[in-house]
């Protein structure tokens, strides 16, 4: 896991312990299809539009078959092109919507590589179709480009147990964890300003595995954070249950993710992450990343319910200001003590480092 | 700027050279208030629960006196508590929503805290409340945390210039330039497929700096995204227009930054980083990451409307390439003229620096 914040760490492994005694992690891929648009202007009647696009349909593939062609070998490359009209939203705009199916690789090259190719052959077929007038023969490229919102690129993790098995707690019973637990997630599903928290912590574990295998964390995080907004209210990501005296904890996430290309092979850290992994693939890392989420908002929300999120977080922060004064074991041991019955600030600390060490 | 994706800097250099001769970027706090709460339930009437909050309002501020002491010193501290009544989406459910000024930390840790403390109070007063039923003093703390969802705290950048000045195109025009630059703005303001990307390229620029200056870049993506989706409909965090002959282009973007605790004394490169950055306040750091987002999403767009981006994109991928294979001077611009009229993939480029060194 790569990342700042040592508590995700911490938190990552807590629930790992939690639940390998309690049937562990179980993942699914759901889908896998990314997507790409080539965004475009054209004036004229969307009949003859088209009647064109379905002419051309076959060449916009041939045309990009020197970049699809080891993609295709692999069992992967275009799945199809649509032509989607979005006049009512912009004057003439209309796209080709055209969705991929990239194997191990993330994709983005290979994606936009194809677009723009895809832009090329519609402009220069528009210029030689013979039912176009001359304006309608002069298409405007816009854009082309993937999307980084791929809710057809869907992974699930799920945890599951008796209720009675939720017993680890010294404030509250199976029972009232459980409870609470569905409590805290129902909130993030009604309440937008907790459920950007909540699925924050999502992306803490999330984030930690897409950085450390060398993936873009910026697309993963705007892939996800869209579709926690997809039915009009930002929302949960995670959801939970009680059936039949079972708890289950569960997760959906749009993941596109690469496993080759891209920094993979160039990053020295990069390839030990995933010779730990054991070389994984794209599918695999699917699954491992939403259980590094998943895991991740499990041990947030076990904190939230029953000490607070400050206690374990503050005793971390505590132990990185001693480590930045170079505190020695003693000076450690006695630090901490102190803050058992004070409140833990910077100043607070660098204050008590101060007072010890004068004392001595 | 910390990132993995080289091309990111480069973007950001563009369009940094561009500005400078055109006025430059110009930004504008709007708002840096922060938000937390306590979620809690409550088995009553709404009438006694809100007298009852009035009533010890004050005291939830005054228990908070200890944590709250030095950021009230320093013109900070809690700004307000109101009591929310969620009860529409949720049975027994109430909030108290409490909003901060955290000057230049980003915060987490003291709201937090403080919110746990009104926990504290909040359920303590209600067990004493005279006015309150046996079942009404039982209120439950289901939880205590802040909101990474800020959007009043905000920060704008833009920037502007005759459109005349948009002159450095080989194959646009200025006027054109101007006309496909922000119809491209408005496709990300129609279509969310586009709109993620659009935004995953902004925050390309503001995360590398948020990572570079030591902050939570998970906190900003899920504040920002869900700020992108807050009218219903995912949609662009820029906007562009032309008025009198004047081209505009703009961000408006919720930014809870931190210049003085949390990472920024404990690691060396973060340090180095706001030392470069001349020690900003976290006030000016929302102004230079809503920047580093603007010019990141002015050059991406750039790209897009010209070239296409594969050409630069490609070009940075085939020397990170070369550099994996320890290529020399002369290799490198062996393999570079060869792809210039060739595709780049990476096994392409593999197969050419075999082809190269085996006929030497």
């Amino acid at each position: 896991m790569a990342i700042e914040e040592s508590s995700v760490v911490a938190a990552a492994s807590k629930s790992a312990k939690f639940w390998l005694d309690r049937g562990g992690f179980k993942t699914k891929i759901i889908s896998t299809t990314k997507i790409g648009q080539v965004h475009f202007t054209f004036n004229g009647e969307f009949a003859k539009l088209n009647s064109f696009f379905k002419a051309i349909k076959q060449q916009l593939i041939d045309d990009a078959k020197p970049i699809t062609l080891n993609m295709d070998k692999r069992g992967g490359g275009i799945l199809d092109i649509e032509l989607r009209d979005k006049t009512q939203e912009l004057n003439n705009y209309y796209q080709l919507h055209a969705t991929f199916e990239t194997l191990d690789a993330m994709g983005a090259n290979f994606i936009n590589s194809c677009l723009e190719q895809f832009a090329t052959t519609l402009r220069h077929q528009a210029e030689e179709f013979d039912g176009f007038n001359a304006e309608e023969k002069n298409i405007q490229i816009i854009m082309s480009i993937l999307s980084n919102y791929v809710p057809d690129c869907l992974v699930r993790a799920e945890v599951n147990c008796p209720i009675s098995e939720l017993n680890e707690d010294k404030t509250l019973s199976a029972t009232e964890f459980a409870d609470k637990f569905i409590q805290a997630v129902k909130i993030a599903e009604v309440e937008p300003y907790r459920a950007v928290t909540h699925n924050k912590g999502v992306m803490n574990g999330v984030d930690a595995v897409v950085l450390a295998t060398g993936n873009d964390f910026r697309a993963i995080e705007a892939g996800v954070h869209a579709y926690a907004s997809r039915n009009g209210k930002y929302t949960s990501l995670t959801h939970a249950k009680v059936e039949d005296g079972i708890f289950s904890f569960w997760i959906e996430i749009p993941l596109a993710l690469g496993t080759v290309g891209g920094l993979t092979n160039l990053h020295p850290l990069v390839k030990l992450a995933l010779e730990l992994l054991h070389h994984p693939t794209a599918r695999e890392l699917m699954q491992i990343v939403a259980v590094a989420g998943l895991a991740q908002n499990f041990a947030a929300l076990r904190s939230l319910i029953t000490t607070g999120i400050q206690e374990g977080h503050m005793k971390m922060h505590l132990m990185n200001i001693l480590n930045q004064f170079h505190a020695n074991d003693d000076e450690k041991s006695a630090i901490v003590d102190h803050f058992k019955k004070n409140i833990i600030t910077h100043s607070a600390v660098v204050e008590a480092i101060n007072d010890l060490r004068n004392k001595n």
